[in-house]
């Protein structure tokens, strides 16, 4: 038996665990110091009492015969689906609920699409980027082109169209630099992938911290998406789901390659290797999507947005060049005095006790930059923020 | 962009969608009709009181900041890891928890697992069984061979030395067959795994229904299996978990192959591509484990067992040929008066409005047979076997 020797491809990440080891390090020397994290790129805000309130709901279902579910659809119950497409209709991308495919999480659809794509397809990948993009094509052997995403194209890379490609990822909001397309960038990835016919991978996991009218939520928003792109959304960072795991994969009807439906193929996918979400879990789902779930769940968004607000804010009044925390919970900056991005980490670390995440971590273009997140408590945001403020004046 | 163009070479399965249409049909034009379906294969007993109070405090875990749970661990909790460790260890199958790997279910783990694994791999699996194990391999362009499982083995092939094989599908007890596998049967497929470097693929989903002691519950009840399988396992039988999803994999940390140990590449399969289950299932699945907890799962699968044995008993008062029906809720028996499989079926449904599933929807070998199921009630079961003596006694 031999094993799939794509494998050992891979590069270890030892990103977080090294600085798991640092912290520990810094903190066993210096019992006293009061550390802040915002490299977090976890929620910690409770689930939304309106999902609290389904999901007992749900469990109370789960506990009398003439309610117990046993198999649902693979692809989700109807109710969520239905709810999905709503919610995706009232900011303007149209959808019929058969596009809509119910699924634990963003990250495992990612992963799982490839498998309908022929293994000769050429990957285009943005580079930072979320490190799962890459992995995955590494498993199955596949080289792939990076896209330069830097500071002269705001780390937002137009298409190059000497460069080909089939299949194309993108992140709006991205993940790790918190910068997000225009509808006239987007615009140009759709022709382009049009025109070379390609798939595009689009990744909106971040799409609710979007709140400039201006800027697109689904690329669907777009003219002619529904021919060359597939959507990957998730309640992770939108209902704080990171923990309760739901996401949803679109793939529009419309969708078709060498004559082939990619809905179909999906469907097909999913039913032979997916059971579905659990039943109580679509039903949390779903209470977030009433209007009562989606006034509760905004407002720990705002509360999230604020954090990141402050951390842009403080940025501004220093100086210092960043992408990002305006609709998204990220903030991408530059490290302080031309540093490495783990130089950077130290001395945040031990001048300031706050702790982010080296930008080099998603990529070789992440060099130099640094990531700080919205998902901490207030409190600990603004003293780092003021820390921050004492740090650079000093300097 | 390519498509993968082994999906084309899949089989559509119209299997239950003609039996669903055969029945409506039939009721149709025959409105006083009592159908009687024999045929499903999905649990119908409510989830145990124990699991419904844990998944109730869990849901109020997620509501509360203090105990509220965002992303874990992509392979499982330990809480729950130990207990599965435990419940092994108590029918003697010494297993580490960092051999367990929880997911959604056996069926995405039975089709993900084949990531690991090079594509040039040549696999075996039995014939008839649960299409999963084909359709994946499909899926990867491999062309796979049959066991053949027949009245002659009982449906419990035996190794033959003389072909070659990396990697070989077991089901015991067996999905349709319902046969289960000696020690001293599985004995010989881990002896000749061993012998050719092969890994065993062993599906243990309805171990929880074997009562005779002298049946391996477990592959790692057979000396040598943990050098050479890999055992699949799911709630979903087990304790009603169909529509909760909830199972998990074992990985032996003594699997090793190339060099290279099969847990540590499963470990980077799953921490890249899946994020856990929802943290409340987990919590549900921790209450199965315990005393309480398996006491009321017993009496459910008891219930279940109870079918399973009036159907048994009946054909054998009619001298009916069949496997299954004491450690397994499926009896596979030959279809009357040498039907073939579909025959029988539109007879059961006409002269005794009962329903089962065709043997021949399991593979080329299945046909001729027929599986009944013991998750109905146990008053329709009763009936149907009423009628199915009546119909025989007037043959």
């Amino acid at each position: 038996m031999k094993i799939n020797s794509n494998y050992l491809n891979l590069e270890e990440s030892y990103l977080f665990s090294t600085i798991a080891r640092k912290i520990e390090e810094y903190q066993k020397e210096n019992k006293d110091a009061k550390i802040i994290r915002l490299g977090i790129g976890d929620v910690t805000l409770p689930l939304a009492e309106e999902v609290i309130k389904s999901l007992h709901k749900a469990v109370d279902d789960m506990a009398d015969k003439s309610t117990f579910k046993g198999y649902g659809p693979e692809q989700g119950y109807g109710f969520l689906r239905d709810a999905v497409r709503d919610y995706y209709g009232s900011y303007g991308a149209k959808l019929e609920s058969t596009e809509i495919f119910i699924s634990d999480g963003a990250k495992s659809d990612l992963a799982n699409i490839l498998d309908i794509f022929h293994i000769d397809n050429r990957v285009l990948v943005p580079n930072p980027v979320y490190p799962v993009y890459l992995d995955t094509n590494i498993m199955l052997g596949r080289n792939v082109t990076f896209i330069d995403a830097n500071m002269e194209n705001g780390f937002l890379p137009l298409p190059d169209e000497s460069i080909p490609a089939d299949i194309i990822y993108l992140c709006s909001p991205n993940n790790p630099t918190g910068a997000v397309y225009t509808r006239e960038a987007l615009q140009k990835w759709v022709n382009y992938a049009l025109k070379c016919n390609a798939v595009i991978l689009f990744d909106s996991a971040y799409e609710s911290y979007i709140v400039d009218k201006d800027l697109p939520r689904s690329i669907y928003e777009i003219e002619g998406a529904k021919s060359c792109a597939i959507e990957f959304n998730s309640l992770s960072k939108t209902a704080g789901f990171t923990g309760t795991r739901l996401g949803y994969t679109i793939v529009p009807h419309s969708l078709v390659f060498e004559g082939v439906s990619l809905n179909k193929l999906w469907l097909r996918r999913q039913t032979t290797k997916f059971n579905g979400v659990p039943y109580v879990i679509q039903k949390a789902a779903e209470a977030v999507f009433t209007e009562e779930g989606q006034r509760e769940i905004r407002a720990n968004i705002e509360y999230y947005r604020e954090n990141a607000r402050i951390i842009a804010e403080t940025l501004d009044s220093l100086g210092v060049w960043y992408t990002g925390g305006k609709n998204s919970p990220y903030i991408w900056l530059k490290a302080f005095d031309g540093m490495t991005s783990w130089e950077f980490f130290d001395y945040l670390l031990r001048e300031a006790n706050i702790v982010g995440t080296p930008g080099a971590g998603f990529g070789a273009n992440g060099e130099g930059f640094f990531r700080l997140t919205a998902f901490g408590n207030r409190e600990n945001t603004i003293e780092a923020m003021e820390r921050l403020k004492r740090l650079r004046n000093r300097a």
